[in-house]
């Protein structure tokens, strides 16, 4: 529940209404972003581009009569959380621009760790810089790029790129989708009838009605045309790398991502590994929902101990809740769990999370729990201790604030910290067990080992560009 | 899954900021009504009362500065999905109205079915109706009525009404509660520090902070005032009619109504008889999401088939989600939820669901857990077949559409339409006998034995008021 | 420009699309108050209303797919600006109700004296007010008036009403137009095609090329019907009291009004008059625009002394204006008002205003003209010192905020207060000489002489209905 | 009233809250665009920017709370009426990128004619344009050129543009107002205390309280900084080309331009050169209000016809205005004018406007005095016929549409198009004379001499970026 991945892509080819697809698209992506959402269309026989992107839910942003407004069977789309790039209307993607070739618009996913070695670069070349998000350093790269082609151009730049991407573009003859060399972040291909579809998940599939056909590969750039499709791929290809935080929180238990992995499934062998790992005799295991679920079942059916939902999720808070004032502090976690006290009363109960990140959090569920009347608290957590930051995209806070890379933390100082009867994490092997050609995988968070040097990533250059959005002024 | 509850109230009685807390109360209570949300402050220190009512959910209703400017001790507050009155911002509860011994505001969750007798009555005495909701009503007989008394205007009125009404009331001395003599709706009683909150069900205490006290009871007219608190009393107490569709789907699971019944409890319940009375053999239990998942995990438990959360629901769907057109109309379902495929793959599924009122959501369930590949799609419903309207304030379709009470529709009829390989609903007596103290309950929907006559509900007033909501033009 | 006519009405009998020719008619009576908005229109087929009524201009209120759901051949409309009532969603007209013998919708300009008496001895005998709106007044009198008859029940309850009314009422058999027996406020009739449009101001006609009828007249009630026009009469009549500030500041110059009086071609003449009665030697005379131009025409024709636009008025100030913080104070009556300062350097300047309330104004605009150069300013006004409070329908301070009613003030002491180098105002007699027929006009706000008795007017009734508007919010 | 102008800047430097100042000066200058406004201020003691920008009128677009947000010393504000650029959120200015040497951000007024050829050329060496709008070009060239410091940046990238262009820009550093050779369009500099302001017309100076020191020269450049001012000089200067227009109609009667020149006073001298020109006689001159008050003022003071203003006009339609559906049509010019029927009535009328474009508004507008009862209706123009197009800024039609470019047409068959008793338009020896120093102004829309070479502006460059605004929506 802790870390916030920043964004969601989608595109498509050869699709009717291809902006309406790509509505409901984001929609099924919206938990990878809930800040903003873009959708660029094109008409393949004109070559228009039709842009609207704003902040907000999908479904706050777009309404029917903007949708009209984006013709087109070509489209690609984005929803966003930022991570790097301040939030401001000016940083929405997807970003689109007109080169003498013509069009190009891009949706990204992923960081790029020598954005501002890359950035400054450009501008002495005389590069203007418009946003404040890496994405755009990969239009000035092309534009900037000596091949005749423009399949080459794209190819060339995105091979000057460090970090993780999963990228959508558009330009008047191509649909492309490219995924970094390592495969930080998801990417995969369907199939819509006769066009195509590219998208950070399968669930995005499913709502449409398309059909899964592959993963992108990493390294991998797809060329979707008239003529079908063609790949060119990047150097540096050789070692993967998928986000193994993705399966244990990001991605949506429905979607198979990684080569096919069932997020749901996976998550509940987590849970398996875990009670293994970890039993506690207890009267029953609950989830910190929704996100602990499937590993709680895991657990439950491992260990015997009834599964419970113990925790009551409100899922009607939105961006516009009034936070409580000074004096109720405390309600924070409150707005979005409430305990069912009967059923909790008097027992010993094992809490499933799937991750601790500042592990505020889960000392108020704790309190909550013991407030209810169990009678005895034990965290099990369906991954190993996050002890250092991602630079490959996901939110997570400077390691400092990372409750198990504090001072020399024990878990046993943890435990005392959050309050718990005890606490168990899986561990670093149970997880690669569990995930299966675990060489495969990014374990960054959990172990430090970079797999992308992230050196250059502190960020030397600071931007001055503050861009006010209305939403800040209710 | 199927009926909507209409309405929450809730009240406060010396409280500070007591507008806040009652935003934080709607929130809690936010599933009892969608459409819109109002509170009326007061200051008992000078009787003032300040009023902020709009469509919308109650985090796009309010703002900080709005409930600023609601400032008082005393509060009431709404949330609201109509059944009678049209949607329509005249019709926003709550009512505040100005009679000659000083300010009256009310909010009102049921439904009075001698309400269009007794506003034709009152028309003929020189009333005139501003909106077309049947609490409007009580507002003239009090006006009308000839005791000395306030308190007495207010029983005498509310003796007059027949059918279902739990309130909530203001005027410069009182927070009152009144609960009809049935008791059809839940209505509770907290403590918050020195004062008193009224609410329709105890998670708004849980948010809030405050203690459960006890429930107003049946009949009951709760006069909360400086001097404390005091009770009068309706006539034509006696039978108790609680609404048992209120344990079945309504309330929140981690509320406790009808004298402690915890909602989340029972309803595992209904799942554990519902495993005994119709058990097949099957590799897995699922539930329909939210609302299916208590039942489903008693059933699993009782069973032994394992529990799974085999259909994921998506929480982002709002009200201004934008339907697709024509040609994707099987789309709706999948906007809520999606199955988990690799995990139904090849498996026979007992699927749980909470109720059917018209069938059609089921049969579109039944047919995507089978496209997503279970080989057996059971399905079992923990409460009886609903064959009737109800009058008492749940937004029942017309008879006709019932599933269960077209023609002489057998269960093996239903099974058929449904699709599914098998159907059993939990029998009337296993109900009963879960429920406990059965004869308390009101089970009009399954019987249609009706504890208040509902002759003269159909509506023979043609309002022919019209209101266009700002909204109604997005 | 220092008073606020409250309110602007229009109605329509047997005209295609009522309500878009509403909207049109209330955008031409825009002048008359830009509060908020509404539109009731009916099917005279079935008798349905609809309404849509919001805080804000006709421009902002309504859009084409709001129109488009007000349909019907019969409509009534109203702009404000509050005077009594306060500033409030709740309070906006027309209002609109149902009675036992069908829908009643009524939109009000004027000020009832005897409002606060008829709401307290209507309270007592039952009824509720849901508004704070002298209107809702007249809707309880007919809902219990014994006639029989419709007709007889809206004479008999207006008889009770005292104070200046100009009415228009909407019936599914009629559309009604009653003005009070001394006519304080204009409501004329006019004809289109084969139906009837009655309004505030004939300007409305204009612009929906409606025909010129007659004036409603004083104490005449007039129903347009299906078998044609008749008209009942009010007990009372005999004196009457036109509003003589209609002619001198509210009315739209290209109006008529009064039996046919132009508004233009009076208050040039009132400015004729001022210039015999005031002449002073100056080398130009500027109007203090818009109001007071075609008194400064008049005053240029009559002195010779050439008219010129020296001051410019700004148009695009709206409601939202942000107004300036501390220490920017006089900044107000330049965001309206500029000098041309090339033309009056070295110039003396006769300013022609209307009338003087407060005087604030008319000190900056004279200290705003000395300023921009000029040598002598000569402030003249073409009507009367103002004295009295008016009670019925103008928006004038209490009177001790009046300057010219302040101590014993003399024109030297006002002068001198307002940095004037001369000051004159139109005498009585010259206003009374200019209007003709001076018998039918009232001037109570420069004489004091109420032909109506305000005694009771001094509101006792503490209205604590408070309701807040969006608006209030940004 | 025909034409557009397209824009207002303004600057501010040392100044406190300059962002509220530009919030004041934009009003004032509201009337050279209604389409979007713009803010960036600037902290000069960080470096820091901040932006604000929206469709919509300055008072729509700002608030309180979002000035706020734009907190600093320095300040560069635009609004626009869009001529080159696609209506679209995209290309509100002012634009702000980042270089590596630190922010720029710049707002234009005037139109580039070698856009289009440059942006090609900007194009082929690898610049990406992210908006539609010219102003962009000027961005690449800065970024492009070699120079050391910024200060030669600036002016050798200014060098290459051809056509007109009033700048105001921002950097760390310096306020930079820039002006095209020749002068096109109007820019002057004011002093604010210590501080200074650049703003496209003198009215904004009024409003803020500022000193006009002297015009920005054509073909100046003004760096004010922290340690004073200077001014570099752009290559072809020489022959300057105000543009007439701005004193015709475009500049604010109140705004002194072009060295210190009144509009007010120079359109009452078109006015009386008119009446020597093309005097008739008459009963009355009256003005098409308010670009025609000032010449029909000099009309009628050198002719000794009197005075009236005998067309009303409304002053709150606003861009929300619902146009009337099919069979209305006529209703359009009917909306901002009204006549005064009874001046009118029977007399021979001057009407004066300040130019004719396409004739349809004049037509309807004499149609609309004749239908009011005027016996004559003679059409006086206080400027030549509009033969030619603008390639400087204004926004005019093409050539077909102008109706003193058709055919060979002459006055008379323009008279008779316009359904006008005579029609006299002021020479354009009379125009030059009243001007004075008459080879220092453009006349080409009047005679197709450009003084600038307009050839390479038929936009050969199919810009393919559509971007909806949100304001479309409604």
């Amino acid at each position: 529940m802790p870390l916030r991945d920043e964004c969601g892509v989608i595109g498509f080819y050869n699709v009717e209404d291809a902006s309406q697809k790509a509505y409901y698209g984001l929609f099924a992506l919206q938990h990878r972003g809930q800040e903003s959402a873009g959708i660029v269309s094109m008409e393949s026989s004109t070559g228009k581009t039709y842009t609207y992107r704003h902040m907000g839910m999908v479904t706050e942003v777009f309404s029917r009569s903007i949708l009209r407004k984006l013709p087109g069977d070509m489209a690609i789309g984005h929803v966003r959380y930022s991570t790097h790039g301040a939030s401001a209307p000016r940083n929405i993607q997807p970003l689109v621009v007109e080169y003498h070739w013509g069009t190009f618009a891009v949706a990204h996913n992923g960081n790029i760790v020598n954005a501002d070695i890359l950035r400054k670069e450009l501008q002495r070349e005389g590069a203007i810089f418009h946003t404040t998000i890496d994405t755009e350093i990969l239009l000035h790269l092309i534009a900037m790029d000596d091949s005749e082609y423009i399949e080459n151009k794209i190819v060339n730049s995105l091979d000057k790129l460090r970090g993780a991407f999963s990228m959508v573009m558009l330009t008047p003859r191509y649909l492309i989708a490219a995924r970094d060399p390592n495969g930080f972040r998801p990417l995969v291909l369907g199939r819509l009838g006769e066009g195509w579809v590219v998208a950070s998940e399968t669930c995005a599939f499913d709502l449409i009605g398309a059909r899964y056909e592959r993963d992108i590969e990493p390294g991998e750039v797809l060329f979707i045309g008239e003529s079908g499709l063609f790949s060119k791929y990047l150097s540096g290809r050789g070692k993967r790398s998928y986000c193994v935080f993705e399966l244990i929180y990001f991605a949506r238990p429905d979607s198979m991502i990684f080569d096919g992995v069932s997020v749901y499934e996976i998550r509940k062998k987590f849970g398996e590994k875990l009670a293994e790992e970890q039993y506690i005799d207890a009267d029953m295991v609950i989830p910190v929902p929704d996100s602990g679920v499937p590993a709680a079942i895991g657990y439950s059916q491992r260990s015997g101990i009834p599964f419970e939902m113990g925790l009551i999720r409100n899922h009607y808070i939105g961006r516009t809740f009034i936070q409580p004032e000074q004096g109720q502090r405390d309600i924070g976690v409150k707005l979005k769990l409430n305990p069912v006290k009967n059923l909790l009363k008097g027992k010993r109960v094992v809490v499933i999370d799937d991750s601790i990140v500042r592990g505020t959090t889960s000392r108020k569920i704790i309190r909550m729990l013991r407030n209810a009347g169990a009678k005895e608290v034990h965290l099990r957590i369906s991954s190993p201790p996050v002890t250092h930051p991602c630079f490959y995209g996901i939110d997570t806070p400077a390691q400092k604030e990372l409750i198990a890379s504090q001072k020399a933390s024990s878990i046993e100082d943890i435990r005392k910290e959050l309050e718990a009867d005890s606490l168990g994490y899986l561990s670093i092997e149970g997880l690669m067990e569990v995930v299966g050609k675990a060489e495969n995988f990014c374990y960054a968070c959990f172990t430090g080992n970079y797999p992308v040097d992230p050196i250059g990533v502190e960020r030397t250059l600071q931007m001055s560009l503050f861009e006010i959005s209305k939403e800040e002024e209710k």
